[in-house]
């Protein structure tokens, strides 16, 4: 196997796009054919529903992008039973050639972080979840993140640290000011400090990213900029595309020249795209799947005419 | 039923003690008999050996004191089998009268962090994993805490926010200065406030906290006495004893008069008592249950006699 940096950046280039497709079912908003007009699902409906629905999304986006997003969440809702959806559809993800990047924001102390980077980071066979990254948390400090960042090399898979997150109230904390510069800039040096230690390989392989990642939110442009600038080696995971307002020019400022260093997700904007109503007239709920395939094309040629990524 | 601060308080006050044992199943700590010498179990072997080591901790235990804390990691590391064992664990210690706090430092943007409530607050029956209170993580701000204090409130279930952890590490970013302030003062005041929003039922019960707690690290023990002054309606947990350093004197600081206010957790040094200098030579692995419940009946003593918990 190779680094997740270097698996990522050969799927980005193979599929010539950055974008993410974030797994994210929602019981109200699956098209019907999923629920029957059922309003509270047993866990093992939800299960099982949630389970068919994202093999249909894989099938559909797998041809067009490199990689996908389940969000634990979602799937923890419904209890264990969800979980064991959880990890097929990881593992179906993974069989279809995508990457797999779990969204579960984890964190704990140093001994407990371990457990959790053992559990959920390593791709099928490695781990039992058999994720190729996790998103984590960082208020826990740096004896919380090394253990992720440790497994993470030995395993060759990837992690993203939270830095800027794209909710409104990520503001709260994150933009509080120390000696004049905002809490997710220490954030930001601490994670571009650890991609810079852990890029040992990186020169080997031509990359120019290591396999530790940050998230900035799509809904801040002007920190996206700022932060590409100072943060050489770490990849950005970008949410807030779409739902949340991030436009295409948003994230511009996320790539390099050559429209590498960041992964942009979609999650409502694409599974549930038959209800907005720009896919809504043409597709109707009937041709839902035409509107999943739409909707990621369509994403994929705005990021290709008004990024970098349309170098790729 | 009644609010989680209510039951709480009674919880507490009937066992005449505050000590809150951590469930943190650890496959290479565990007695023997659990493991059969085996170095690297299965999922399956290693869901089985949990869940019945935590039931007999819980026998042990569940006439002692007031509250469990099962750590989310350790069962997650085995894939969905020990998140099916961490369910069964969870039930078996509600069955036996416990009140449980699951040890799982979720969080995500608004949605997402509705999803996780609903899934993981709120007793048996109200949701699948049917824990009682949870930790959360407070880097992603405000509109990503109150989803947790809403669904909280709704299912008379609490919620501890991290303010300042145990972990060395944790001064990494918490400690950082905003205006004279550390980072862990801001999130202690936003917690604060939020206890003083979500105490609606509190003058009616005579209770003086609500149920919104912070963490804080017994390893801290000038900020816990400082935050105790200035978090009045909120409950702390007490990470750190014993392992981690802290010991009775340093968790003084974390009580109100009256002996109430805070809850001290302790796991390894409970779990695996039979391990250490203090209690091997008398009980050896064989007796490994009396170490248990030494181990529990001497942190109740120590807290009894040096700390305001004496008054309960």
């Amino acid at each position: 196997m190779s680094s997740f940096s270097f698996r990522l950046t050969n799927a980005i280039r193979s599929k010539k796009t950055p974008v993410l497709v974030g797994l994210d079912p929602r019981w109200n908003m699956l098209p019907k054919i999923f629920t029957e007009g059922k309003k509270n699902p047993s866990p093992s409906e939800a299960a099982v529903a949630f389970e068919s629905f994202c093999r249909n999304i894989i099938d559909i986006v797998s041809p067009l992008v490199p990689i996908v997003k389940p969000q634990s969440a979602f799937f923890e809702q419904y209890g264990p039973e969800g979980m064991i959806c959880l990890q097929k559809v990881i593992q179906y993800a993974s069989k279809n050639g995508l990457l797999v990047l779990l969204d579960a924001k984890r964190n704990d102390i140093g001994s407990t972080a371990s457990a959790y980077a053992a559990g959920l980071i390593g791709s099928q066979g490695q781990s039992p979840w058999g994720a190729d990254a996790l998103t984590v948390s960082p208020y826990l400090g740096d004896d919380s993140l090394i253990p992720f960042a440790e497994t993470a090399r030995a395993r060759e898979a990837g992690i993203f640290i939270l830095v800027k997150t794209s909710n409104p109230g990520g503001a709260l904390f994150q933009d509080l000011l120390i000696e004049g510069k905002p809490l997710y800039r220490r954030v930001a040096d601490f994670v571009e400090k650890l991609a810079a230690e852990n890029r040992e390989d990186m020169s080997e392989e031509g990359l120019d990213y290591s396999s530790i990642g940050g998230v900035v939110g799509a809904t801040w442009p002007d920190q996206l900029t700022e932060l590409r600038k100072v943060m050489k080696r770490t990849w950005f995971l970008v949410p807030g595309y779409g739902n949340q307002g991030g436009g295409a020019k948003d994230v511009a400022g996320a790539f390099d020249e050559a429209g590498l260093g960041a992964i942009i997700n979609n999650s409502r904007g694409i599974l549930f795209a038959h209800q907005s109503k720009k896919y809504a007239e043409t597709f109707g709920e009937s041709r839902w799947e035409d509107a999943v395939e739409a909707a990621t094309k369509d994403m994929i040629a705005a990021l290709a005419a008004e990024t970098p990524a349309g170098r790729l």
